[in-house]
């Protein structure tokens, strides 16, 4: 029976985090902009994701955030943290505070240090977390993104851990960059909460069953995408995803997470959001100066 | 004024860490296998490497582990455990916790989420957490091992780590597999403390100059690399690196660190050294049976 129906559905943002001179994240500005983002459109949050400099943070640190976010009046149900790390003990950690704090669904990476693991061990990994939460409530969002995690999730893995947590697994953000995973594991599952990581994809994605896009992308530019989200069998639905498809590509000419940073230190007229953790850089004046003159000229509204 | 000399010198043990049945870490076995290493002959521990399933354990679980051993009467001159994280905030925690136990050392992978990272952002990731650790007593040996955490130190981010800390980052862990790493290395700076991540490399370090070996085979072969360490200059100097480069090819030819725990088991009679945490995965007993056999024909005491 394969039954694995996601609740999520949407625009997913996962969030920048903004850090304090000392580096330390920043609690105001990190929900400024959730709610932010939510208002210009997006159905939830996918906090600390690739995006969200997530692995650069503290278990500590990440469940500080995620308290201070609930606190601040948005709910758990539009909330899908990452909470997969290296050690299971952590993984288990932070989903089971996830859980606790209401949230829809976690969106959890394989343990990436070591390489070329047999599936079995990957799937005995996901297992022993679930296992252990062992909470009705957890629905688990595998996350696919090989060129960074160095651990890609065969779809044979995915299907098998689909297959035994029917209730559980329910769904997987594809950051591959390759829309025939997305497409094969749709064709074998339909019902299955396939998010694309890239809004590239997105129309192709709700074409065939999926269920929207959990991209960097949101953090700058939520309204376009949820237009071409809602508006993606409607007449103009090709327009609409050409639109985002080209504002993706000025931005990914820079590195991603300080570019998203530094549009938004622009927008808010506050340099303090240009900060990332080491290993990061921030943006340079001059490829700042190129970025917002290339959005500028594609006609970025927040800028004017 | 290139200085940066090491106080560590030798073969230094990776040591396995023991899991019980809930898979927490194994306090008990973990201290007799330290002492059983030291015994048999390494200069020292290097306890949370890639062997160690360090990642795959919460910075408090190594904390606990790390105290239990200087409890157990092993003085921390001879302990330099593995403090590098992808969290700066972790790494400065398990760096300040290692040189108030008193280590010698501590060996620091780079942040190793990100991938195709700017060496001036590895720069800067490594120099916070020794700005921030702000302690004499901090000595730092980089890690290079690339298959594993896929951000490989180009020699110029050593060089420059070296020349800007030269009484804290004074050597590094070559597991890259390729001896013209160390062997430039040591060329550019006779002084720095290089130890070979394989023993295969053991004779060759140390006729360049170098330091010694940290190498997950001490967990199982330490006398006769110990042996082959103070008898690299003797007569007997080549055949004795021929034994320990010949019976590590036996071990690989299993996936290491369940090998490793494996022929542990077999010599304690005591198969709870059998668990790995996921999502490494134990030997089979087919596995298991092959590599004894064929440590057995080459002459393997341990087991008569």
């Amino acid at each position: 029976m394969k039954t694995n129906a996601t609740t999520l559905k949407g625009v997913f943002c996962p969030t920048i985090t903004p850090f304090d001179e000392q580096l330390n994240p920043d609690k105001k500005r990190f929900i400024q902009q959730c709610h932010r983002v939510l208002e210009e459109g997006c159905h939830g949050l996918a906090v600390f994701g690739t995006t969200g400099e997530a692995n650069s943070l503290s278990v500590e640190e990440r469940m500080m955030l995620l308290d201070a976010l609930v606190e601040s009046g948005i709910d758990g149900s539009v909330i899908m943290p990452g909470t997969g790390c290296t050690a299971l003990t952590d993984s288990v950690r932070l989903s089971r505070h996830a859980v606790q704090l209401g949230c829809s669904g976690v969106l959890m990476l394989p343990p990436f240090y070591y390489k070329n693991i047999r599936t079995d061990g990957l799937f005995r990994a996901f297992a022993e977390v679930i296992e252990r939460v062992s909470e009705e409530t957890l629905k688990v969002y595998l996350y696919h993104i090989p060129s960074v995690s160095g651990v890609p999730l065969d779809l044979s893995l995915v299907e098998r851990l689909a297959d035994t947590y029917p209730n559980c697994v329910v769904g997987l953000k594809d950051s591959s960059g390759e829309w025939p995973y997305t497409e094969a594991l749709l064709r074998s599952r339909p019902a299955f909460g396939a998010f694309s990581g890239s809004e590239e994809f997105l129309r192709n994605n709700l074409v065939a069953g999926g269920s929207g896009t959990i991209t960097a992308m949101a953090n700058v530019n939520a309204s376009a995408i949820r237009a071409a989200y809602d508006g993606f069998n409607k007449d103009n639905g090709e327009e609409l995803q050409l639109a985002i498809t080209r504002r993706r590509k000025i931005i990914q000419a820079q590195p991603m997470i300080p570019a998203l940073k530094s549009i938004i230190a622009t927008i808010t007229g506050d340099d303090q959001w240009r900060r990332v953790r080491p290993p990061l850089e921030p943006l340079s004046i001059r490829q700042t100066n190129s970025l917002i003159n290339s959005l500028t000229a594609d006609g970025y509204l927040p800028f004017s």
